[in-house]
């Protein structure tokens, strides 16, 4: 089918970032995996969450140790700057994952887009933080999001750039319908995300494929669900001999994985993606103004948790 | 895993109702299908959306004459007081899908919870109604739901019965995450249903493995996305020349489909199923309580369509 408007979009998934990797380091396998993107005609691409250093919430430490170690003060800043020089020169966007420490001290697990102009063109702070913020001396290992970083508060909002409409979110924000929900009903038609997602769940035994397959059916009724694209890139292999999943995917608004990473290291995947597959979506089956109901769906927003049913 | 919990659920697909099939006849088959599903030990059992009749919104003709033809008057009736009787004598109960006619002249698309003694324990209205109000005479077929049916004003409720926590909802609310949301928020365990799906997309040339595919990953990601049962029986096959999908499933709280009908006819499908499976979910990644942010959810019952991205 030749579109009337598409995109080139690409995953960058990354191998382990281990706890000696320097930003230096890293930023030369970001910049590898832009121009292996641009060489495939994308003009977008995804990394992951925290690309920049190993998954640093599974240590215990404290907060001052952590920021100094894994926080970025500034963004662009001098390691990644030439992140933004190389998007400038091929003229690719891209989406970058990072923990930013802001100058009153807040701490946040942030993602930016990035224009073809090495321009930011928008901000996201994650809001879905799993995980704990104690200490737990009895599991293999931590997942203090809540202990690292505020929740996110920016919403969750939508950036144009490209002729497109793009959203963020990041990690376990992907396993929430309201997060696609709320940037449809502004227009998103593309929404990118990064993840490190740990093959082992610390809390119950879960067999370890539904790590995998949870991550997959999220992701692709949530495009199906909105009319929308889907490109999610992974942090994953073993980190350090902590290992977490792979499996980056582009999927259509018809909830089909279109491109799927194959390794658990470094690798891009790419499609052309055509936006105006989406619309068949929305203008019947997912027309909202014609077919949502609101006034039913007032528990989502009054209630957070759990509660007695309706009288 | 031995279970502490756990329900002995069935859905029973039905193929084809014909215009020309009596309602003796359909009631014939359901009962013939509550027999075999209280034989696999079933407590349980769902039967489809509409299941007295064919599925009628796609014929074109006044309301007047649907109603005559297509709705029940009163539930249990004389033609469907043999599925209550028996109901009670095996000691199962169901789910039971039907156009509803009330005493005041409003039309409803409707299912029914009926518990183990043969009495109703719930109502539900179909408030997601797809399809249009207007003749499309070019079109291969009508889908005049928005005719024959006013949208459900019970909202969506749960229902206690056998130590188990329900909530009903209709076709194609099953493509809608509010749906699942608003009952879970309520502390539904299992949300049943039933469907008619054409196979064939009367609006766009959609590729007909897209009409299976994307019911499926609705009915995964949302028992996932929510720590639910989902159990969901097809009416299917051809009837009278137009065909629908099959593919009636169960599907646990990993998202995974545990059981699922292979045959576009009618037939039963069964699991026992662990209750308890869903508290993983709902205690940890899908605490509620802990991890939602319903500040950032406003937008889902703000706005019913598209509308501008938030500042």
């Amino acid at each position: 089918m030749q579109s009337k408007r598409t995109l080139g979009l690409a995953v960058a998934q990354m191998g382990p970032v281990h706890l000696a990797d320097s930003r230096a380091a890293v930023v030369r396998r970001l910049l590898d995996m832009m121009r292996d993107a641009h060489g495939r005609g994308a003009t977008f691409v995804v990394f992951p969450e925290l690309a920049l250093t190993t998954f640093f919430p599974r240590y215990w430490m404290d907060e001052a140790e952590a920021q100094e170690r894994f926080f970025e003060r500034s963004m662009p800043g001098p390691a990644t700057q030439p992140l933004f020089d190389e998007a400038k020169r091929l003229g690719i966007g891209f989406y970058l994952g990072y923990a930013e420490l802001t100058p009153e001290g807040q701490a946040f697990n942030t993602s930016i887009l990035v224009g073809t102009d090495g321009a930011i063109v928008g901000k996201y702070r994650k809001i879905h933080l799993p995980g704990h913020s104690d200490h737990k001396p009895d599991a293999p290992f931590q997942h203090l999001e809540k202990k690292f970083f505020e929740v996110g508060d920016l919403g969750f909002r939508v950036f144009d750039t490209q002729d497109t409409r793009f959203g963020m979110c990041i990690c376990n924000d992907r396993r929430w319908p309201e997060t696609y929900r709320v940037m449809a009903l502004q227009g998103a038609e593309v929404v990118v995300l990064g993840y490190n997602t740990p093959s082992r769940n610390i809390h119950w035994n879960e067999p370890a494929h539904l790590r995998t397959s949870t991550h997959l059916i999220s992701l692709q009724a949530n495009a199906y669900q909105n009319g929308i694209w889907v490109a999610a890139a992974a942090k994953c292999g073993s980190e350090d001999g902590h290992h977490m999943i792979g499996n980056s995917v582009i999927v259509a608004p018809t909830g089909e994985i279109v491109a799927r990473a194959l390794t658990e290291e470094d690798e891009v995947i790419s499609v052309h993606a055509d936006l105006t597959l989406g619309e068949h979506f929305r203008q019947h089956v997912f027309n909202f103004a014609k077919h949502r109901r609101p006034e039913h769906y007032r528990l989502i927003t009054e209630r957070v948790g759990v509660g007695d049913p309706l009288p």
